[in-house]
C-alpha cells in the first residue's frame, strides 16, 4: 500500500498523524497551499519548500481548461510539470463546475457547463473527471461531488449529497478500470513519471482517491452520507466538503464534531476550502488533519497579513516608516528581511515583490500554525495552546481590512 | 579613498576591471539590473544575488515620488531599505523629468514639471537632486543632467550640453557642501547607516559623483563636453548619457569611439539605459564598463525572452508541449527547472510566478553575457569571441516579439 496513515499522538478528538504518499509523508495536521493553476499564486516552488509545505493542493476544473489536462500529462504530469516532488492533491472541479461557471444543467450523468474563460461548453461526469485526474496524477484525487450553497435546505442538501454518493461509486469503479488497465500494460494512460515506467505495479496504488462527505448543515445527512460512504470501500481518507461555503461558524464546527464521530478514527480528514486561522484550530480540535484555503494568497494580493496579534492592512498609512517586519514572531522570509514601511511602499508602488512577500507571509504562518497545533498535541497541551493562541489573535480589535 | 578602479586585463578599447565601491567591488564589465523603485520588478533581492548581480541601479526621480526620499532616508538608506548589500547607483531623474513627466519648464535654475503619478507640481535642482540622492544615499549618483531627444539638431544638443555642465559644477559644489556639513557633525544629513554613524570620516567618499557626457549624436559637441567635464574634477568615473534614446545604432557606436578617445582610459564609464545583448558587446568592444536596462524585465513581462539563438516569444502556440528550458544553454533558476510549456502555461494564464520567471532568465542572460564578455578579455580572444556569439544570436531570424 502506497497510502498509510499512523497516529503519533491524540488530544481528544485531535491527532498528530503522519500520511504516507508516493512522493512522501504529510506531517499532520497540515495546511495545504493552494496552487489552482499547478503554481501557488506569487510564490516560488523553492519558496514553498524552504518554509516547510508538504502537500500541496491544485484543481481538476482550472487544469482541463487550461493548459489542459492532456498537456499536463504529456508534459509528465503535475509534479513534474511545476516541479513539485512532495505531494499533490487534486480537487475535482465540483465546487468549481457550480461556482465558477456557468449555465449548469445538472442531471444524474454529470453536469453540462460554460467554461468561465471562453465560454465553451464542457460535460463533467464521475468518469471524465476522474480521467482528468489520473491525467494531471496527483497523489490524493477527490471524488466529483454535487456541491450546493451553505444554507440549503434539507431536501437539496439530501438530493444533492445522495447524488454525490452515487457519483462516488461511479468514481471508484472509474478509477478501478483505469488502474487496471495500466496494470495489463496499457500504453500512455497516465502520466508519464519515471517511477511508474520503471515499478507499473506500483501505479495500482498510485493515486487514493478519496470520497466527500456532504449534507450541508444537517447532522442526520451528515452522519448518513459518511455510513453509505464508509460501506462502500475501504477508503484511504475521507474529505469533508461544503463547509465555509456560507453558513454559521457554529454550524460548521457541530457539522465537524457529527463527522468527527462518525468516521473512523483510523483514517485522515480532510476540510475541503477551509483555512482561516481560528477555523484551522476549531478544525484541528475536532478532528480534522487537512485544510487548504485561498485565503493566504488573495488576501495577500488586496495587502492584508496574518499576524500573531490579528490581521492588519499594508496599504494603511501608519505603516509609512515601520521599521518592524510583518509580524515580529515570525520567521518567514519577509519578515527576516524586509520592513513593514518596504512592503507598503512596494504594495502601493504595484511592485510584484510586494504580492510575493504578503503571500509568502500569509503562507507561512498557516503552515506553521499547523505545526504549532501538532506540536502541542505531541506535548499534551493542544487545548491550553489553543485557548492562548486564540486569545492573542483575537486581543486586538481586528482592522478593517 | 572608497572609490578606485583596477584594470586587469584590456583587448583594443576594451577593459577587464574592478571598480571598487564602499558596498563592495564590481567587476567589469558589468550588466547592471534596474530596480527602478528600489526592487528589481518581479524579483526578490536574493535571486540577483544568486545570479551573481553586483550594482544595481535605482532611480532618484521615482523614489522621491514614492515613497519620497524622506522615507528612505528615515529607513536607513537605500541598501537597507530594499535588503541590497552590494552597490547601488542611483540615476538622477534627468532622463525621467524630461521623458514622463508632464508640462515641464526649463530655466538655468532648473525644472518645473508635474509628477506622473498625482499631476503634483515639483522643481528640480541640481542641487535639490544632490540632496534627494544623499538621502537614498547609494554608492554612486548621478549629476542632473538636460536629456534631449536622440536626433536633436546641433543647436539643441549644444544648449543641453552646455546647461549639464553648469548644472554639473553646481552638482559638484552641492554635493561638497553636504559632505563638509557630515565631516562636521551635522546631525541627519544623510542616510543612518551603522557604518556612517560608526567612522564618521569615512562620510566624505562614501558617494561617488558621476558627471554625464553628453552631446547628442555631434561628435565634437561630445568631444568638447569630455574636456569640459575633465578640467573641472578628478572624477570617480563618467557616464554617458544620451544615447539609444531614438539615434541610429551606428551613430550611436561613432559616439562611443570619440568618448573613448576622449575619457581618461584610467576611470569607468557607464553607458546608460543601454543593455540589449548586442548593445553590450559592441559597447564592451569602445571601452565602456557599466550598463544598465529596463529591458530585461519589461520584455520578461510581454513574455519575450534572450536566448543564445535570438528572441523568441513564450505566448506562442508553437511552445504549448515543449519540453526544453527557455533557453538549453543557460544555467538560470528557470532553465533549470522549468520547461517552456510550462512558463508558456503560467504566462497565458497571467499567473506571477510566469513574469517571475522570464525576468530572472532575461536578467541572468544579460549578467550572464556580460561576464562572458569579461572573461574572454582576460582570456585574450575578445573579437573571436564577440563574431561568434553575435553570429550566432543573429543566425535565427528574430521572431516577432
Amino acid at each position: 500500500m502506497s497510502f498509510s496513515f499512523d497516529i503519533e499522538s491524540t488530544a481528544g478528538s485531535a491527532r498528530a498523524g503522519v500520511f504516507s504518499t508516493p512522493h512522501g509523508p504529510v506531517e499532520t495536521p497540515a495546511f495545504m497551499p493552494v496552487g489552482t493553476l499547478a503554481t501557488v499564486k506569487a510564490l516560488d516552488p523553492e519558496d514553498l519548500v524552504r518554509m516547510g509545505a508538504s502537500m500541496i493542493l491544485s484543481n481538476a476544473y482550472h487544469l482541463h481548461l487550461r493548459p489542459g489536462d492532456d498537456v499536463v500529462r504529456e508534459m509528465g504530469g503535475l509534479h513534474r510539470f511545476m516541479q513539485w516532488e512532495r505531494p499533490i492533491l487534486t480537487d475535482s472541479g465540483g465546487f468549481q463546475v457550480f461556482s465558477l461557471a456557468q449555465l449548469r444543467t445538472i442531471n444524474e450523468e454529470g453536469v453540462e457547463f460554460q467554461s468561465h474563460i471562453d465560454g465553451s461548453s464542457r460535460f463533467f461526469t464521475p468518469e471524465s473527471v476522474m480521467q482528468i485526474e489520473r491525467n494531471l496524477g496527483a497523489d490524493v484525487i477527490m471524488q466529483f461531488d454535487h456541491v450546493i450553497p451553505g444554507q440549503s435546505d434539507e431536501g437539496t442538501a439530501r438530493d444533492a449529497s445522495d447524488r454525490s454518493i452515487r457519483w462516488l461509486a461511479r468514481c471508484l469503479a472509474e478509477v478501478q478500470r483505469l488502474e487496471a488497465g495500466s496494470g495489463t500494460g496499457e500504453e500512455g494512460s497516465g502520466p508519464r513519471e519515471e517511477v511508474s515506467r520503471s515499478n507499473p505495479r506500483n501505479r495500482a496504488n498510485r493515486q487514493a482517491l478519496f470520497p466527500i462527505v456532504q449534507g450541508g448543515i444537517h447532522a442526520h445527512l451528515r452522519r448518513e452520507a459518511a455510513e453509505a460512504i464508509r460501506s462502500m470501500n475501504d477508503w484511504p481518507g475521507f474529505g469533508i466538503g461544503g463547509l465555509s461555503v456560507g453558513e454559521e461558524k457554529d454550524a460548521m464546527y457541530e457539522m465537524l464534531e457529527v463527522v468527527d464521530d462518525a468516521l473512523p478514527e483510523t483514517h485522515p480528514r480532510y476540510l475541503m476550502g477551509v483555512g482561516f486561522p481560528e477555523d484551522l484550530i476549531e478544525g484541528i480540535r475536532r478532528g480534522v488533519d487537512l485544510f487548504d484555503c485561498v485565503a493566504p494568497t488573495r488576501m495577500g494580493r488586496n495587502g492584508a497579513v496574518f499576524t500573531r496579534d490579528g490581521r492588519l492592512n499594508i496599504k494603511r498609512t501608519e505603516y509609512r516608516t515601520d521599521p518592524k517586519p510583518l509580524d515580529p514572531d515570525c520567521d518567514c522570509a519577509a519578515c527576516t528581511r524586509f520592513s513593514r514601511a518596504y512592503i507598503r511602499h512596494l504594495f502601493v508602488s504595484d511592485e510584484i515583490l510586494g504580492l510575493r512577500l504578503l503571500s509568502l507571509h500569509n503562507v507561512h504562518f498557516l503552515l506553521s500554525l499547523a505545526r504549532g497545533a501538532r506540536q502541542s498535541i505531541l506535548n499534551g497541551n493542544l487545548e491550553q495552546w489553543s485557548r492562548d493562541w486564540l486569545a492573542r489573535y483575537r486581543m486586538t480589535s481586528p482592522q478593517p481590512v
